[in-house]
């Protein structure tokens, strides 16, 4: 135990003294040193064992250390580990395949990256190309990655610090009925308001301009902002009009997070298939770096010909598809998207509503499959966030101490914003599930203090 | 035999299916199945046998199927194949200080990125964001990748398709005595004027509003560009003079690759340190994606107190840096770096520098350690490139035919531009590179063909 324990400060120690860590402010980190993991949870060196409601970052569906998955690495790795993009390999072409066997319409061809900014990236750059227009649109409340151009179209504030206000990008409000940009009070009406600021903000910018329509099938990082039924057919509908390209980033909500092999199997259907669907995470859980950009047939069409500008060292890297391939086949014998669809039904999304019931500084619970959030609120009548959009000072104190509380009781959580984002494993079974929700359910009380019901009860 | 060569076709249709690939037309791919890799050399499903000269794209510094990087891949799949950026990890810690063990000056943090581009597009936000600055510097004759602010920042024609004048991006000369932009004729005045050209151009820009100078110790994909000794000391000076970021791109040259752990090695000290080091390819020599920025104390620090505006789901993903670790220890074991240098100065150069004897199509023979370029000429009076810097039409036959003549015997090439770069792993041996030289021997008369000097004798 006390050799563990050194480990324990011995890891930290190393980390501090040459890591510089994303998105964060290096002296104050204090960051849990990870032994080991397995299925839905993992263990840091004092033996201390986490629930991983985060999936790391919202990545790991297939949930920790797969057997067939490090078996697909272990064995790849012992017959070509790299080899340039150039060339054919048999796991690249069969990742390939099982990808555009999943996607909608004809977006058959499918070009990999290292992860999701490279291929938002990509699908810029194709649809920019395809048009020969300027202009990208993409949400606000939205991530789209860190790079150039991804996180230009990124609409929340990890863009500011990037954004010069040149890079051809302009932000549209998506539906939000819960904060309607519109003043609607029904989904309906929220939808049918959400597609005619679309429209008009195309109309306004000059549809000629704009390349693409960029969008989150459900804005994942923003608060797991599910669409009205009517909105992405719409948004397609659109696109039609004006002759712009339809980009879905299923970066997150991809491979079984919302309960479908892409969460645009809820809203479209064959013949209202978006033009390019970038993905990421979920293809093969994050055991090994990958994204990609799935192309349709008129897209592709124009790399027939003439050499398509882009490229990466590791495009379609054989042991990143060698774990696409395992995970994807591990999904689909496993039946693991539908078991991720059948747990936000029956204990999952049950569940967190009853959470509701008891904890006032739950606004709104929302989501499907392992995909979910618990909305904030200082005060449910009006909706004031638990912390506000941009926490000064210290205002993102009570989402910080809830996060502890959670991380105190051995469940790893993944706050954002106002919101307690809930998005286990696909593969999470309900009795974790269960122990997760009753973790939840003590750790709220810290969030409940933060509200004007727990204010006045504490008086 | 029989089932080999069906398998060859048929993973070559498999790729044709669903695979698209980056830089290519695609309706006139022909990709070679890869089956094995070892050592120098990789192996197509006919049984036949390729000696990398290209190190797959100037990667695969240690060679195919290191044992030992092989071994640790392995081993880490068993152990934690997924965790996120936040936690503390050995292998993350131990990449992160074994590489800054070999940068220069205080450089001693390093950000993990998937590859090059991200690991450019962090050193442009820290250098943008460190000073206050809107420009970046960078050099015509460049590669910095393809996302947004990488592909902007090069130099060459992979730039073009994605420009819109836009990104904040200069380019100025750097310098190339073999067709100099400073119609010098010495090295020295090369030198001299290269960098009063660099700085007349701050000056005319306007130092204040240039964040950083962005360079590849020795630009590889435009031709292993040799500095000559006083400029990169020379842009550290300007630098300072002005309060400018001096970034050295160091993807393609690092580790071991210009016979050093870093190209820079050659040319700068501890007190000339540049302030940003991108790396990536050899730092585990691609077998899984990494990259990084190593960064300079003074920079680092602006983010002790407020968060790093920039990250990545897989920033010091646990499989690469297990990879970086195994990689960089068995190359300072076994010497691999001073390996390199070895056969560069005795057996690599030597040999190019004796087919330019034979060879009137080559103009220049450029290198050190294992990098290397030929530089192709119609004639050697006139220097008239081999094929033009943009070939139209038919116009880039020679060093395709350069290339297939390479391929028929066994060679894989690496054909740049009016370049035929050679590039082998660090770990070639001395036999290796003289079958190389024999192939190259031979081939090169398919070169000499299209020169001034070929058309004389055939005539
Ligand atoms: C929807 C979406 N797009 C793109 C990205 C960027 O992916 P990566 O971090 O792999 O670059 C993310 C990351 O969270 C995401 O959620
Ligand atoms: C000098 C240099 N920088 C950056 C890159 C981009 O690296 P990647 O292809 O991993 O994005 C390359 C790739 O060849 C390179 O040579």
């Amino acid at each position: 135990m006390s050799i563990e324990r050194a480990d324990q400060a011995a890891v930290k120690a190393a980390d501090r003294a040459h890591v510089f860590h994303s998105w964060s402010a290096q002296a104050h980190l204090d960051p849990l040193p990870v032994q080991r993991a397995a299925g839905s949870s993992f263990w840091d060196y004092d033996g201390n064992r986490y629930l991983d409601f985060a999936s790391q970052l919202v990545n790991a569906n297939i949930g920790h250390q797969h057997p067939k998955v490090v078996a697909a690495i272990q064995e790849q790795a012992a017959t070509l580990c790299t080899v340039a993009p150039g060339f054919a390999v048999d796991v690249r072409s069969e990742a390939a395949r099982l990808v555009a066997e999943r996607t909608p319409g004809d977006l058959d061809k499918i070009f990999f990256t290292n992860g999701g900014a490279e291929a938002v990236e990509n699908a810029a750059r194709m649809a920019r190309l395809h048009t020969g227009r300027p202009k990208l649109l993409s949400a606000y409340r939205s991530y789209h990655g860190a790079t150039g151009t991804a996180i230009n179209l990124t609409g929340d504030p990890r863009r500011w610090a990037s954004d010069t206000g040149t890079a051809g990008v302009v932000h549209f409000h998506g539906p939000y009925l819960y904060r309607s940009p519109f003043h609607a009070t029904t989904e309906r009406e929220e939808c049918e308001r959400a597609l005619a600021h679309l429209e008009e903000t195309i109309v306004l910018e000059g549809p000629d301009t704009v390349a693409a329509v960029v969008l989150e099938t459900i804005p994942g990082g923003s608060g797991i902002l599910l669409p009205p039924p009517g909105y992405l057919p719409g948004v397609r509908a659109i696109c039609d009009r004006y002759g712009i390209v339809m980009v879905l980033d299923e970066v997150m909500a991809g491979f079984g997070r919302a309960g479908r092999w892409f969460a645009l199997d809820h809203y479209l259907d064959q013949d209202t298939a978006p033009d390019l669907v970038t993905f990421a995470k979920g293809v093969n859980s994050g055991y090994v770096p990958l994204g990609g950009v799935a192309i349709s047939a008129a897209i592709a069409a124009d790399w027939d010909e003439r050499p398509y500008p882009g490229g990466l060292t590791y495009s379609g890297h054989p042991l990143a598809c060698a774990a696409a391939v395992a995970t994807l086949g591990a999904m689909a014998e496993e039946g693991i998207v539908e078991h991720a669809a059948h747990i936000g039904e029956t204990v999952l999304g049950p569940g967190l509503r009853a959470l509701a019931e008891r904890h006032p500084s739950i606004g709104e619970v929302r989501g499907t499959g392992v995909f979910w959030a618990l909305e904030l609120v200082r005060d449910r009548e009006t909706r004031e966030p638990l912390v506000p959009y941009r926490p000064r000072g210290d205002e993102g104190r009570p989402t910080a101490e809830l996060a502890a509380a959670c991380k105190r009781r051995g469940l790893w959580p993944l706050v954002a914003g106002n919101r307690l984002h809930v998005v286990p494993p696909c593969t999470i079974d309900a009795a974790e599930v269960e122990e997760g929700l009753a973790i939840l359910d003590e750790a709220l009380a810290v969030a409940d203090a933060h509200t004007t019901a727990g204010a006045t009860s504490a008086a």
